[in-house]
Formats: C-alpha cells, structure tokens, sequence
C-alpha cells in the first residue's frame, strides 16, 4: 500500500431530486479510498459501529483497500442526512448530524501507516489531523488535506497548524473565502498557499475546480452531465482520484498535478451520477480513460502558436 | 464592414464593491460593437438620445465602428441602474430602468445593412429581431441571438420564433432553464438548439461559458480574475469577440468556434476589470493574444494518448 486515507466511514440518508437513500454506505474515507483504489495501493484508517453491515465491509475490501486500521467499535455508525435543492443540486440542508462511535475517534497508526508515502486527511477535526501528523515516522511524499467550515469557525488555531504541514489544501469556494477573508477567489487561494501548502485546489460542485501550484493556475472543468443524482461524496472522490493517481505515477511535477486534478473530476462526475457509492464502486480502468478523453476534449482549444497573430481589423 | 450590430446604447448608473459611476456609457450595442472592433469593421443601428454625450460618440467612432445607424432622437437616452453584491458579485438588483427613447426603437436597416455577412442580434424585444432579419435582403452567413428573461416571460411566442431563424444562441444558465423548462443544464442547451440554432452559448459569468456546437461540447473558462469592478457588459463583450473573431477569420468550423468562444471570454474578462466601457477601450491586439494565451494555459491538460493507459492498480 502507498496511499493512506484518514477519516470517516458513515451512513448517510440523503433526498435529492432523483429519490431518496436511508443509511446508504458513505463517509469522506469511504469514497476517498473506493476512488483512489483504481491507481494505487490504499488502507483507511476510520472507525465504524458494530451495525456496520458485512456487505459495505466487503464493498471496500472488494477494491483492495486494506481495512486493518477500520477499527469496529461497540455504538452505532456515524450518520448525516440531508436534502439537496431539486432546482440546484448544488445547495444542500443538513437535517440530522449524529457522531455516533466517531466521536470518539482517535486515530492510532499502525506500524506500517507510519511510512506511507501518500497520505490523504479527509475532512476530520483538526487535531486528530495534527496527531496522524505526528505519528508518521518518515515525512510522507505528500501530504493533502481537506476540511470545512465547521472547523474553520470552531478550530481555527489547530486547523491553521496542520494547513502550515500539509503540502495539498483541498477547500471548496466558501472554505477559502472564510479561511482567508478574502472574497475574491483568486486572491484567496494565493492567501492560503502562503499559509504553507504548495498545491490549492478550490473545489467548484459543477464548475470544477481551480488548482493553483507552481506558480501556474489550471481550470479542471466538471464533465457537464445530463443526470445528477446525488453529490453527496464528489469531493471526496474527486480527492481520491487526485492523490491515487499521483501516488501511482510517482510524479509531482506540474504536469502529474493537471493530470490529476483531471482524474479527481473524472472520479467526482462518476460519483454524482448515482447514489452513495454505486457510481464509483464498478468501474474499469476503461471507463475511467474514456471519461477522461471526453473531459481533455471538452477543454481543448487551438493553441495560439508563438508569433501566431490572431485576425485583427487594425489596431485602434 | 462585415459584422452588423442591433441593439441599445444607454447610460448606466451602478454601484459595485469597487465603487459606483453615474451615467456611463454601456448598452448591448456598444459594449458589443467595440469589443467586435478589434477584429472586424462594424456597424451599429441603435437609438440615443440628444443628450448623448460627444466623447461617447467619439469614443465609439475611435474603434472604426460605422454609427450611420445609430439614430438621434429627441429625448434622454435610454438609463439602467443597478447595484451588484458585493460578496457575491454575480448577483446584481435593477434599481430602476427608463428605455426613454429606446422606448419607440424601431430599427430600420440601410441598403448596406441589409447584406452583411455576420449579424449580432443583442438584446432587444424578439419582434424588433424579427423585423431586422425580415429586412436582410441576402441571408447572413451568421445570425446570432441574445435575450433575456424579461422577454421569455412576456413575449415567448416571438421570441421562439426568431430562436428558430438564428445560428448561434446566448443565454445565460437561468434564461436556458426558463426558455427549456429544463433544469439540467445540459438537457436545457440540447433543448435549446432542437428549437433550431446550429450553436448555444450558455454563459456562466465567473464560470467561463459552454458552447454546444457541431454534436461537441467546449467549456471555455473564464479567467480567474483578481479584480472584478464592474460586470456591466461581460456578455456583451464577449458575445462581440465571438462574433468579431468568427467575422475576421471566416471560418465556420468548429475549431473556429471554439477559439470564437475563448476570445469572447477573453474579451468579457477585460470589459469587468474596469468600469463602463473602459476595460475594452483601450487595448491592443498584443494586449487580447497575450490574454488568450493565458486562457489557453488556463485548461491545457495533457493529453491521454489513444491507447496510453493510466496507471492502474489492477481492474477491480
């Protein structure tokens, strides 16, 4: 295994204009570990309760994601439910948040999650994040990190602490302008990369995503799609595909960060097209590329070549 | 000259989070007409009033756009004010609007319009679009339409029928979903275009536009800005660089839209970094191929090669 993915396993009951799902597999390290499982090697670390069904379990397994750190705790599974708009699917309400066994979750490493070389804190408190931290025994590769507003307003001090470690910030448009106080977008996310990380990736819903990393700005568009049936768990595939592919081609140059950001979108529009995890659970490598061609295509634009001039009447 | 422009010319009074300007100059005929003028000689048929102001005129004239049809009238010209969010700049309240002599507009082409290749329809009352195309002695080689809400709602049936006669469509993502009753936003441009244009433009403000043409999908993006001051305009530039582009190269093709597509964005993105129509005014064609090489880098992705695999864990 390359990839270590921290955070959360749950049940989520959702409503969106499609239909409705009750305690459907779901949770940041659900989906995060499922995505990234078509590029590399992964394990989760994650608590689950003892109502955890043996069918997600083996959902997971089934993709080969180690789940020696999912420890199984007596109580009842973390649970979320929530409505999304039926005219825009990309505002949603929070109807029932119930930690369940993940309110107690302490993340303890095993041996060998002490060396991995990729690592992906999905959305937790911050200082549980700050103790995976800690607990690594050799500097990972990359580290990225994702979080929300919550803990933007309730532990700021602790989340700017693990953000100055990390070398990957994923938030989405409102996570940037409330981290940073900036309400332009641009400026925000330059405001975040001076907080430490090396790589931002401003999550959009169904514009896409901005990633901005080594000095150059890429727009990852969103595939536009004729069906969305539920968002829930997009970014969190959008993560997984970003830091399973950049675990399995071992590169980090700028372009590996573009083709990446490409493959989370990729990952992020599979998620979308059904509920809880089914978009993403059955794919082949084939469906993956070709999602991808379709998504290069749908930006690709005749280069102006140096010294190229465009047809211009005059200059005024 | 080969692109023909119908639409108002207005003074605007709005008020931004980087300031507030008092009768300005703006309208869809003049931002679109100038914009168009870097590429291509224009005409404009519009109306003013005879208060209309002499530098605006020579402001106009300065970019070689012919005004033999801009009409003056007795009476104020026509006056829009409105104040945009300033957290959210792509919100924006009409605080009040006075067609004043844009009220009896009746626009009456001479012998010379009547023939021109390329034609930008803005925005105006579909039965006025209707009379202009009535009055083209030759059929253009390109009609393209622009609209608004306030028209799908009160004058549907006109409106419906000009969509029919037009090439090119731009709507924006609420003018697609009302004109459809589609509220995916794909289904809503598919449906668009079963109503008879050959290419939909769907404008998504700070999201960049998407552009269904030929059975092909682009996204064009637009350029993530560090300073929005006055979005007054930004369709109506970009709507004149995709037709002035399209008017100059003579290209119908679909690479030829694409690039027609970025250099409106292009164009947009300069028009909202200033107020009025100062952002578009003073540029040079350096100044718009620079940007458009930017934009490029913008979404540039590597491409997967026919047969290249992406590294795979193993099918699942």
């Amino acid at each position: 295994m390359s990839l270590l993915v921290v955070g959360s396993v749950a049940y989520d009951s959702v409503e969106t204009g499609a239909g409705s799902r009750k305690d459907a597999l779901g949770g940041s390290a659900a989906y995060s570990s499922v995505a990234s499982s078509y590029f590399t090697r992964v394990g989760i670390v994650a608590v689950v309760g003892d109502d955890f069904r043996p069918e997600d379990l083996e959902l997971i397994v089934s993709h080969g994601v180690d789940t020696a750190g999912l420890e199984r705790r007596a109580g009842r599974t973390f649970r979320w439910s929530g409505v999304y708009g039926t005219e825009d699917v990309n505002t949603r309400r929070t109807l029932d948040t119930q930690l369940n066994v993940f309110a107690d979750f302490n993340p303890v490493l095993s041996h060998r999650d002490r060396s991995q070389p990729y690592v992906f804190l999905a959305n937790i408190d911050p200082e549980l994040q700050i103790s995976v931290l800690e607990q690594m025994e050799v500097r990972p590769k990359l580290v990225a990190l994702d979080t929300m507003n919550f803990w933007i307003e309730g532990k700021g001090d602790a989340l700017r602490r693990v953000i100055e470690q990390v070398d990957v910030l994923f938030v989405d448009e409102g996570e940037a302008r409330e981290l940073t106080g900036e309400s332009n977008l641009v400026r925000a996310a330059r405001s975040v990369m001076e907080m430490g990380p090396t790589a931002v990736v401003v999550k959009r819903g169904e514009h896409g995503a901005l990633l901005l990393h080594g000095g150059s700005l890429f727009a990852a568009p969103a595939l536009p799609l004729d069906t969305v049936v539920d968002p829930t768990g997009a970014g969190d595939s959008f993560a997984g595909g970003f830091m399973g592919y950049l675990a399995a081609s071992g590169d980090l140059g700028h372009a590996a960060f573009r083709r990446a950001a490409a493959v989370g979108s990729v990952m992020g529009s599979f998620a979308v097209e059904r509920f809880s995890l089914d978009g993403i659970a059955a794919l082949t490598g084939g469906d993956i590329e070709e999602r991808l061609r379709t998504l290069t295509d749908l930006t690709t634009l005749p280069p102006l070549g140096c010294g190229e001039r465009l047809p211009m009447r005059n200059a005024p």
